[in-house]
């Protein structure tokens, strides 16, 4: 065995175990990238799962059938097994929804969406006097005598300034997660807020909300950035009275599934190299970019090492996991399959972060693997791989945590995710098949070469 | 002076002297980005110029709105001067076009366009047999035989499996600049090439072509990649007859401009730091990438940094050059006054690679500057910039080599740009804000740090 000595920033120096690479590694990270940009298998399937099937929001049919179609697929690309993991999940109903303000005399039609779990409205709508806030602070601050039967308008922002717009989508979240929640105290009758987004258009974006532990449950809407702009003007110049009709709501449960599709490993076929993304998607669009690019990403990654004839040691396995987006279900009824079977996953990596171009990954392990792992960067970085940072992984790997401990998420550029996430915005027109591609080829070109790591 | 040792991987270590950084640096660097992402100035500058001015090809009034347009800007902005400098362009004209693909009985039309320098065909259209060549060198192994009165298809491809979409650009762009010249020497009476794109869709794309010093002058176009793929069926199946008709050509000569804006120094007004893209662009779409993005970009650079409200050293000069497209006029023509004026650039920055994400920037120096260079990699690396690579600068900055030493490319993520460029395509929805404002600042932070290079 190799022994590559690594000087870390704090002048300590390691010894880090080398996997020993074949001298053609550099030639087969190439083959995997030209297979995967010439055949694009990926986009492919992609298009189909978008264009073919569509929405798949929790409890609906339309997940069901992508993961029968994915499952097929994985057959035919040669996996060993392929099955469907039964999961409970809510089932999720949205019907008309609109809102309308009014002052002065005007009424202006607001673009509007209700949050994923809101109650739907009376059948004759609610209206309102609107109070707007930018914060739970100014929420507060109004108290019950501010906000006793009115609609509170969120106006609040995801930081432009960040450059990561997943930690902006960080700081914004908790309005749309618990906006209503935290009105609802304070007797308001209903909330709306700025769609999460850094695009500045006219498309409303949904999302999972929670009413936590309260018996108080409000209507809760986003509306489009621009019907934000709008409203905000009108508060501007004085009272408004907003009109908001929602037919939404939970309807039970229903089953979903979990595709679980297994390429046998030649020497430790008991070691798992998962990887994944999860197959529902919300309702709006058509989930290209949450996450059927994930799900893209992940079958890629078996299909693409065939196709460039190598024979993995460890056993891969690509989980595409049900409801993601509305309570995880999926990824807990793997986890705690898995911990019941005793299933060892040696690394488990996630795309849930969009189709667009590569920067690097994201790493939870140790500091040795760490910077094993940081190793790769000059056999990477002509792909655009720059980001090997500490820390990482997905929402779906969550509930594996504590048991397994080597975790990865696939990080690509984040500038473009948001103005599509959750809208109807997100469908097959959002994805790029280069980039697409360069995303399965770098995932792909990691499990290579981990898979020679001891 | 602070001098910094840095390591080179042969081994040998060199001393670089290093420019004293002020301490909020990185505060100032950070502003720069919050103010770009947050105003997008740049956007709203190439919004009104891709679609209240719109395509701008060489010869044409829109070249010249844009340049007066550009010049009032930078005035606005604080430019102390800003003037246009007249050039002499070839006026393009471009008219009807179109061709029509025969086979058994059928026919079918082809989205095609005119090359730019194209002679047309006679007003009834060219109808001959179809060649297909996928290189020179099968047109040289068809020799007059096999070529005479026919049109030439050139079924030539960018190489997919090139991660820089600009070196596959390099591979493929030669058919559509010497292919009318090459096969109008085997008696062929017109060509058509596959469009010079990655992008799998119905546009033609068109650009430059040439016929050297050949008297033989036969008419050229590129079809679409979808109808590209149709006529290679069609051969594919036996004879093709294809009829084409061009309206094109050049008519006279036109003036157009550069714009010229100057940012006094403080210091060493002296010193010019050119930050530049062309003005012009195709006449298919509203050269939005090509190179409205590098307008954008250029007139942020003292803008942004004004708006921050640092004060530069040197001179900053925007430089938006006349006709790039169709022969470097104005490249030339401010190259020619500049050194007749003993104009020295400290440094000269292009940006003509579109408007996507920062990956970093080509640096054309010796080896000292170009480490001094790199050790602001740290800085700038949070911002997406890890590329500093040997060699760089652009087409427009050609003139200037051997006079000049210090050039810059601004190098973006390059897998979408040639879905773009020289087609339809390339209007203002291919700017993604965020993305063309991220590059603004990049270049901002750097013409910022490299103000305080001795």
């Amino acid at each position: 065995m190799k022994k590559v000595a690594l000087f870390i920033l704090s002048g300590m120096s390691i010894q880090v175990s080398a996997q020993q690479l074949p001298t053609e590694a550099k030639d087969v990270i190439k083959s995997i990238y030209t297979e995967a940009l010439g055949e694009q298998q990926g986009y492919k399937w992609l298009h189909h799962i978008c264009t073919e099937i569509g929405p798949r929001p929790s409890g609906s049919d339309a997940a069901n059938q992508a993961a029968e179609y994915t499952k097929q697929m994985m057959l035919d690309a040669g996996a060993d097994t392929a099955w469907l993991q039964p999961v409970e999940v809510p089932k999720w109903h949205r019907g008309a929804e609109w809102s309308k303000a009014f002052a002065g005399g005007e009424s202006v039609a607001l673009p509007t969406t209700a949050l994923g779990g809101s109650v739907p409205t009376p059948k004759e709508g609610i209206r309102a006097a609107v109070v707007e806030v930018g914060s739970f602070e100014e929420l507060e601050a109004l108290g019950k005598e501010g906000l006793e039967g009115k609609i509170v308008f969120y106006n609040t922002y995801m930081d432009h300034s960040l450059i990561s717009t997943f930690n902006a989508y960080g700081g914004a979240v908790k309005y749309r997660w618990a906006g209503a929640m935290e009105a609802g105290k304070y007797g308001a009758v209903a909330t709306v807020m700025r769609s999460v987004t850094l695009l500045r258009d006219d498309l409303p974006h949904t999302g999972a909300m929670s009413y936590g532990e309260s018996e108080v449950k409000i209507p809760t809407a986003a509306i489009s950035w621009l019907a934000a702009d709008k409203l905000e003007k009108m508060l501007g110049d004085g009272l408004v009275e907003l009109e908001l009709f929602l037919d939404c709501g939970v309807q039970g449960t229903a089953i979903n599934y979990n595709m679980i599709a297994d390429f046998k490993g030649a020497e430790k076929p008991e070691e798992i190299m998962l990887v994944g993304g999860h197959i529902d998607s919300w309702d709006l669009g058509q989930g290209a970019q949450d996450d059927g690019a994930g799900c893209a990403h992940a079958m890629q990654v078996p299909n693409l090492l065939k196709k460039v004839g190598y024979k993995n040691n460890r056993t891969i396995r690509v989980v595409l996991w049900a409801n993601e987006e509305f309570g995880l279900d999926g990824a807990k009824e793997y986890a705690r399959w898995a911990k019941s079977e005793g299933v060892h996953h040696w690394v488990a990596m996630e795309s849930d972060a969009g189709g667009d171009v590569p920067r690097g990954f994201g790493i939870s392990a140790d500091d040795i693997r760490l910077e094993q792992v940081r190793t790769y960067k000059e056999l990477l970085s002509p792909y655009g791989l720059h980001v090997f940072a500490k820390g990482g992984g997905g929402a779906d790997l969550g509930p594996l945590r504590g048991y397994d401990d080597f975790f990865i998420g696939y990080r690509p550029e984040s500038q473009r995710y948001f103005d599509f996430h959750h809208s109807a915005r997100d469908n097959i027109n959002a994805i790029h098949p280069r980039s697409l591609e360069m995303g399965a080829a770098s995932m792909s070109a990691l499990f290579y070469l981990l898979d020679h790591l001891e």
